[in-house]
């Protein structure tokens, strides 16, 4: 295996990590479409504890791909928005989106 | 969350457990680049015993990502090459690859 394998196994691998953690995906792609709060990411995980979404959020800020940002208003409010860095996971989250659409679950029809 | 959230979180989700089990991005990646026998592969994934490929090779037709052709040669020729829906995981690797050179591993110079 030459050099250019070896890093492509390794970009490759690294980034599966971290696009294949639980919530991940499904996080950054709730904040393409602008600040979130946590209440209204809440909604977009179907199921996720607030504990673990909590944790989550704050894996996703170690790792520089979301901004947490709050507002010295009161009550205090809290929103979270992605660097430039969570914005470069998008096209990965498409593609997948795409794949899965195509091989493994169809498309829902939006209801009415 | 309605049904458009849902069907965009199970398919990403589904998609992301695919490409994050361990060495399928790099045998897919490899096999990319035309059929490929047991010996090849193994080169292809640093450290990987013949045993786990031989099982994730296994796991991989069951999901329909790879195809085994034999030969009746003597010695008998076995080879590995990409499906479809294999070849479909394409250009989610790519962007992994991309994502991981640009933010997590630097890519490497090629030795001359």
């Amino acid at each position: 295996m030459n050099e250019v394998h070896v890093g492509t196994y390794c970009s490759v691998a690294a980034t599966a990590e971290l696009v294949a953690t639980k919530w991940t995906p499904v996080i950054v792609h709730d904040l393409s479409e602008g600040p979130r709060r946590f209440t209204q990411l809440e909604r977009a995980c179907p199921g996720i504890s607030p504990r673990t979404l909590s944790e989550r959020l704050d894996m996703l800020e170690d790792q520089g791909i979301v901004l947490r940002r709050s507002y010295p208003e009161s009550p205090p409010r809290v929103e979270y928005e992605l660097t430039d860095k969570g914005r470069a996971l998008l096209p990965i989250i498409r593609e997948m989106r795409k794949f899965g659409h195509a091989w493994l679950i169809p498309e829902p029809v939006p209801s009415a």
